[in-house]
């Protein structure tokens, strides 16, 4: 019977690549009278997924990523995996 | 002189709010062949920003997400600050 594993994907550009909602952001909080420097925008995704054991679910959540979730030319990911009750 | 903080706000949807990326995420992942069971997709924003000290950094960037990366309606958020060098 497959286990219950949570996800916490973190994907965020590559340093140098442009974030134009990054900048977009910064432009309004500016707009609004805030003195910012800078504004990255990234991603978390929160999946609950079944696997057989953790490193399955390690396994599963690289692969997910690589095919669907980033873009591996100007994407990074970390993540985090832990296993429900 | 004002000092630089880096802030990294975190912004999802309230439990109860339906998620579109979500749910098309958890579906494109479904016709992938993975078990999954539920994906939610959250937002975090890495800013940085000039204060004159931790507490007006705290106060600027808890404006910032009421006034703009925020709905409050419908979003919940969380930060963390660090002072940078």
């Amino acid at each position: 019977m497959p286990n219950r594993y949570f996800a916490r994907v973190y994907v965020s550009l590559k340093p140098g690549y442009s974030d134009p909602e990054g900048e977009a952001t910064a432009g309004a909080l500016r707009g609004l009278g805030y003195g910012v420097e800078d504004v990255r925008v990234s991603k978390v995704y929160e999946i609950l997924l079944e696997a057989k054991n953790r490193d399955e679910a390690g396994r599963l959540v690289e692969e997910m990523c690589k095919r669907l979730l980033t873009n591996p030319t100007k994407d990074d990911y970390t993540y985090e995996l832990r296993e429900m009750e």
